[in-house]
């Protein structure tokens, strides 16, 4: 028997207006899709999922335990990737449904290095939470010549000031318990005046806050964005 | 009279069904559109929205002369404005269409900055030509606490050598001209065997190649894409 499709579906950041048309109809088809939880939560992808999800689609819940180790995430992908696998071998096409894009720090990936050497694989990419939180803020991210840098906050502060210090437009993403220790090197840098804090953007809950208001810790979907606004003929003519 | 509301719309890479529903719907019950176009040529945005544009909707063109002078675009751009700013006086809505996402290098910028002050502003993501080619080239681009850089070509070796050096993935895009030159960098860096080439990503006319065998010049709808990796739990178990 001819196996089946293996295909990873970027949802967007959230507001389910803001999944692609191709993603949509496939989620609507499909027999089969997978999805992420953390314990004892909604999968938030499956939230975004939801209306295009028909009641007679099965599911397959991947439950992620939350742990600073990374050995019991691993062996959540190994048995999530075996039971896709399952599927896939009974000539079943499955569909993992994925927040944001599949390959911008997603769980996604995780899967896709499991079976990609042994199905045949298809990538849907989806709208980015920065490309979202930009739209949110009003805040153009880059023209021209600009450069953008994506950078999680964990990394030292040497390292992520190295960054910001080479770039037009920055986004800090992974805030939580570092939202202070980011705020304060903004702060030294003479950023912090232009970073704005976004959190669950294009929800319901959607937060905007200027960077000094922001919640400590953050919650984890949430970022600062912050251009130097390097384009003078983007400055409104006068 | 209440002025109409401005909305810029991201349409995505190229392929029509990677529209987002609500840029899709948005489209659809337009009045009044307006995209730019190059002179003398089909304008990429209108090409990517036609499905969803129905009969009855007025277009307002902005054509947007090609030069290296940035005046002549700009007054363009000015040009553009003083349409739409009429039609947003009668109360009228207007939907712009941007190719791939309004605020990552779209000349949708220059638009908002002439009008966001005065009018109602809502700006629809759109999934960008980078997350677009990585999905078509099955990359992942970052995870966990990896630093994704989108660097422009025509930025000096020393500036882009510095950003990729602090990246793990890289886009390097606008290549045109400087292809040949980025090329020799990735191999000075040791990491031409890394890069991938595409163009015109999503599109019937989609374009894979190793690097060594990209066009000198590359066409403007063309980037490079690498990763060095970081993650190795991302390599397929063995």
């Amino acid at each position: 028997m001819k196996p089946g499709k293996f295909i990873g579906v970027g949802l967007g950041p959230g507001d389910p207006d803001l999944v692609t048309v191709r993603a949509a109809r496939l989620i609507s088809g499909a027999s089969i899709i997978a999805y992420p939880a953390l314990p004892q939560t909604e999968s938030f992808a499956r939230r975004i999922a939801a209306p295009y999800i028909s009641g007679d689609t099965h599911e397959i819940v991947m439950e992620i335990p939350m742990s600073r180790q990374r050995a019991p995430a691993q062996a959540a992908y190994d048995h999530g990737a075996a039971q896709i696998a399952e599927a896939l071998d009974l000539g079943e096409t499955v569909i993992v449904l994925c927040e944001g894009d599949p390959f911008f720090y997603g769980s996604f990936m995780y899967l896709h290095a499991r079976l990609c050497d042994r199905y045949e694989v298809e990538v849907v990419p989806g709208v980015t939470s920065v490309a979202a939180s930009a739209a949110r803020l009003q805040l153009p991210l880059a023209a021209r010549n600009d450069v953008l840098a994506t950078i999680p906050a964990p990394l030292p502060d040497h390292d992520i000031r190295k960054r910001i210090e080479m770039a037009d437009s920055f986004a800090i993403l992974k805030l939580g318990a570092h939202i202070g220790r980011v705020s304060a090197l903004l702060d030294q840098l003479g950023l912090a005046d232009r970073a704005q804090y976004i959190e669950r953007a294009t929800l319901d809950e959607e937060v905007v806050l200027p960077l000094s208001q922001a919640p400590d810790p953050a919650p984890y979907f949430s970022m600062i964005l912050a251009t130097k606004g390097a384009d003078p003929w983007l400055k409104p003519p006068s």
